[in-house]
């Protein structure tokens, strides 16, 4: 049976695998998907994403590599460092997300499309097209840090994209009180960050979500 | 005075630094620019930035990181692994691309815009106003790889970004062979990545890129 509420995921955009091992170490426990960052990868490189799903087995490991093209070789990469799922970046070739795509599913794994930045409606038929079934909305951190908000505009284009099918992932400087926004959609995944990672109290932050997650959808 | 003739960049798109350091041992005095490509940006994380430059501290050290979000924050992990150049996707949000560009200027580095994908011309209007002097003209490996060729298409687009004022950088599995294609355009800098990395003599095939370039442009 689909579990019936949206899953809690953990963005670890931390500068080195230490700092996101003590948040990991806290509230593993409280989360469903643990993602690599892409500030963690870059930093630390794929060892990160072999390392967390080494600790945490019976997670789904994401590794948010915003892949923008030679989608086989650094999806294989990550799948091959034990990730269960990839991102790929909005504006990448279709033939990246295909290559990406066609070798997730070499690996039983999966792609997600990260919708940040600039980014068409028509894109999204052609990913729905080449079998993508994931999308991460994703307010940018920047455009967030210069005031944007989550707007009746991106409610519209979130049902629009979950009418067609798509599982939706929800990020971009979440926190508990954003949640009943999105309480009329099915949302596959929400993800938090800071407001977990830099909560004065991690594991209380992190069972709130869930708490108020499963209130909402339960 | 400033150089007459574009530059010459090698990629290093390799799994790991040991492949790379195979290639740069051999070819680093043929080029101007050493990129750490994105595939070994997140095989070795920016590790690969730090030991490169401190390597080859008289080359120009690009990080081709395809920021796409959290504009300061990586650009400083890599201007402070010692990158002289950050690549920025093109689908970044506005203040992502004006986050790394302010950093890059208090490192005393640039940053290049990756046109990858799907990208619009008022977009470009945007990254000149916001100071972005440099672009990377990127024929998609997964669009070439599916059969997509140099077209009079792509050769307009240069021309118009060239007139803005942009100085621009030509990528995509080129080969010595599309340089006369380019003739016209006061190119930047060419990257070259498996046409030096994989010949069988890459310090010859670095020469016959330079050669023909100061031919062309000389």
């Amino acid at each position: 049976m689909e579990r019936q509420w949206p899953m809690l995921q953990i963005a670890l955009d931390n500068l080195s695998l230490d700092q996101a091992f003590v948040t990991t170490r806290l509230i593993a426990g409280e989360v469903d998907i643990i993602e690599v960052g892409t500030i963690l990868c870059v930093s630390e490189g794929v060892r990160a994403v072999r390392e967390i799903k080494a600790l945490y087995p019976g997670h789904i490991v994401l590794a948010d590599a915003k892949i923008a093209d030679a989608g086989k070789i650094l999806s294989e990469m990550c799948f091959k460092a034990s990730a269960d799922w990839v991102t790929v970046i909005c504006c990448a070739d279709i033939n990246t997300v295909k290559g990406a795509l066609q070798t997730a599913h070499q690996y039983g794994g999966d792609v997600q499309i990260e919708l940040t930045g600039s980014w068409q409606m028509a894109q999204a038929h052609d990913w729905y097209d080449a079998g993508v079934r994931q999308l991460v909305y994703h307010r940018s951190r920047d455009a967030q840090a210069a005031g944007a908000s989550w707007t009746e505009q991106d409610l519209a284009t979130l049902q629009q994209l979950s009418d067609m099918g798509f599982k939706l992932t929800i990020t971009g400087g979440l926190v508990v009180d954003d949640l009943p926004l999105f309480s009329h959609l099915p949302i596959h995944a929400f993800i938090a960050g800071r407001s977990i990672r830099d909560a004065a109290d991690p594991v209380a932050a992190a069972r709130e979500f869930r708490q108020t997650i499963r209130h909402i959808w339960g």
